[in-house]
């Protein structure tokens, strides 16, 4: 049973829009961008924004509702690209009823694509979960459990190339807007992450830049650290090296061998990864340089 | 040596200001607000905004540059007024170079009060530290080693109004604009707390509301819990019942007697109350009945 | 392939024992027990220990190798209650190979059920799930995709008394040594709890003593906290008033509304619930009076 | 007034003495540690205890009352040494009532020399503050304000020999225990490091092995990590490599400019080296390779 009120509301939710800009910062920027939506219909809800002072640098996030939007979006598109231009603006417009499509790469490690599709479940990520993609069959089990199309890309050192045009050519027919891998133990190549920049999610299991490369966990353990961790960055042909959105920690002791510096980093990895794929599916992340602004 | 591009930094940032705002929620306040200040010269350093979608309610912070402002203060204050007015808009504005004035409230122990006053050495609390007050004697050495006035007024039952009456008095002459109670072991009464409406930050050692009244780690520690902590908040006439500002936790166990959790939570206790008087003194708290927005 | 140093390894470790004691504090306690277990060819892998010098109260954990046990282990049982009886001590024994087997509540959110399960499959928690029982039928894709029994007792005010009476006959008909209440939204009657004394762990959403009773996120919401968490402690008829064995929070702010606290407490919920049932499991807890030691 | 109770309690709490010990793992260790003191009239008040089974080493500190040992402590120690010797032990043993003294290295930053000060004073650190040394005048206020002698040791390239010598020369004649470098901006010689090996402890404002080296809040910075935190270590001749005590991190953003990171990284470096000192003096650490156990 729904109520006209109850209808509306979800009209509303539908109708939800976002725009993130960044740009040299200058004057009058904030009043500007307020008065371009006010001239629409478009009521602003919330709005982060922040200044790189160092940098010069102006970023902000509008979430507006576009419910009485005057204009086409077609036509609102048209308008903020004549508009924003002048102010040399990257932007980017995104609709809530336009979800975005998400491809989990994993390879035989389950802990970190299970979390993600029970949180799509639950409701945490607002998104379609278009396919897992995996160079091992071994967890077709988790994509049927959660009825997610698998698809399997064995990969070797002779066949990378070909198969890694595949996945390319399958991502980019299923229109696939963000990649995530989900503990994915092959390295893409610099011609695959330069396809999807900004695109792909990629979680390590250290608090980067600490132990880069493999086997973090046994590099924490010989360190004999207090603090294992991890980090979502977004994937750049420099491994390791790309903008970090996200990060946690959690104590260890003497008291940890290996298995246990895993076993609790699994519990960080999970929720750093989900953080991030949150925070961009919600259009919260700016990167610039090696920097990220997450709002 | 000051170059001139640092003398102009100085005066820039000496021209800082903060406006804060809350009223009913409605359309275009964003744009608004950004216009009226970029019509006088005003150019947005940074801004916060936040609505409550469920209260209705409209929340702003907005940090500003005003060396190039085209009216005197105090005309823009009255512009302020005239304008906001129709917005039914609840406002505040301060300056950098108008700096608060804080009173911090003792008993016996020191370790708040040395935290504070050593951070406002350090140049993190940017304010006047006008005065210690104590209904005991003992720290005077603190208030002498960090050069602050110290004022005793001891409190019994018989002279409360009396003494609380020349505090009041002491606190209008000196133009004092914050009083922080760094564990002053008296309450004060509601016609104390009252004649400062969210001026008035306590600290209590616990959760709230968890362990509310009095020894706190003593609770804790009878009912076994596994987590300390300490709340800022703002002071009411209900004891423990203000606005939460800020709270911070650590973990103990079974290990930790009484004194133990007194240990590790002064520690708590001084980290939170330093976090909350320093977003106050930044301008960054708003209240509404019994909740804070923290920017 | 298995090395014979591999088969000595494994024959270790599944000859691994745990002795969990507590009584009166006096002289010699650690070195008799240490003593005992050296007569029987039994070599202390590692061992933890507390005194509460208030409650005048000692406590000790012994992981032992029993691979060169002397004796059966029926026989060491009865020469443990012989000996120890003269301390007046309580104690309990387990062996590793004897795995604890253990029945999931679950009502009609299933994130804790879900990751107790997964946990499980990846070899945190070293127990055999021997089934899940919920008052609703909802979660059995759950109990399926994981191939565990699944049970339903619907209940309500009239038959309560009558399915408790069937759920404890197959609890005890299978066994069960531990009862973990994921989420289980119904109250356990007296009767229920007294019966599996410290061997049922719940799942609070607060920070005990905070926010007791119903609706805890709505409460917290309300009071306006900075920090929101959860509490894993043993049921007693006394409702959320039983021994806490485990604690997180996590930061909240002005801008998560009760969706999201709810959000980011199941994360608190799930690694809570975990950590708390891989103590238990390890057989690390020991209760006393209100209070329990978590080596 | 002192009862004879609190006298007795007085006494043995000066009485209480510490046992640490590590060798290779063999079968019967805690049971001969126990019976040992157990002969003596000790009683052990608590004890831990680790076995790393990869590096089959064994660890124990004991905690004893000693008010009724039967021979002098001279002789005990005596005892202790023939008798682990068997045992190929590494061994201290400390008595509460003969205090540690230690000397703390500062250079301009006064924070973690105050928090050590005050923390002193409040009695969570059981030690004697022999000295402040300083390589810059600067801090003399500080080390008066708490009555402590403070020695000035001004060094360039030409003169480190000579200066550390005569600090050397100082720390042996005061018998000083254990070294705090308190943010101490001078590296310490390897001939320095050797003399008193885990006997200093150094704070370094990073979560090593990240951001070794020099200006480790701008290299954070320029990674745009998400946490920014600090580590306590044993000083060793190989810089930022020594075994880590203590560490502890906090959460930071885009909004955090390197000024903010030092700000937020003073409260850590305070409750880290803090915490690193208080188990120095507590004899809970024992060190092995590059690594600690503390317990």
């Amino acid at each position: 049973m729904t109520t006209d009120d109850e209808e509306r509301g979800m009209n509303q939710r539908n109708a939800t829009g976002t725009l993130v800009v960044s740009c040299p910062d200058r004057k009058g920027l904030i009043a500007a961008l307020a008065q371009m939506l006010a001239d629409h219909g478009v009521n602003i809800i919330d709005t982060q924004q922040h200044t790189d002072l160092e940098a010069g640098m102006f970023f902000q996030r509008l979430r507006f509702d576009a419910t009485d939007l005057d204009i086409s979006r077609a036509d609102f598109k048209d308008l903020l690209r004549i508009k924003l231009s002048r102010f040399d603006m990257d932007w980017r417009l995104a609709f809530r009823d336009e979800k975005k499509r998400v491809a989990i790469f994993v390879s035989k490690f389950e802990h970190c694509a299970y979390d993600l599709l029970l949180r799509h479940r639950l409701g945490e990520l607002d998104c379609d979960i278009a396919m897992l993609i995996s160079n091992h069959p071994d967890l077709q089990h988790v994509a049927e459990s959660f009825h997610v199309p698998f698809h399997v890309f064995p990969i070797d050192k002779n066949n990378k190339a070909t198969q890694e045009a595949m996945e390319i050519a399958l991502l980019e027919e299923e229109r696939v807007d963000l990649i995530v891998l989900a503990r994915y133990m092959q390295i893409l190549s610099p011609g695959f992450t330069e396809r999807f920049p900004e695109r792909i999610i990629n979680i390590h299991h250290s608090t980067l830049p600490a132990f880069v490369g493999a086997r973090p966990y046994h590099q924490a353990y010989e360190r004999g650290v207090k603090l294992i961790g991890a980090t979502a960055h977004y994937a750049t042909p420099d491994l390791d090296e790309g903008p970090i959105i996200h990060q946690e920690v959690e104590g260890c002791s003497h008291d940890d061998r290996v298995e246990d510096l895993v076993r609790k980093g699994r519990d960080m990895e999970r929720i750093t990864l989900a953080r991030a794929v949150r925070a961009h599916l919600e259009d919260r992340i700016i990167t610039y340089g090696r920097r990220t602004v997450v709002f």
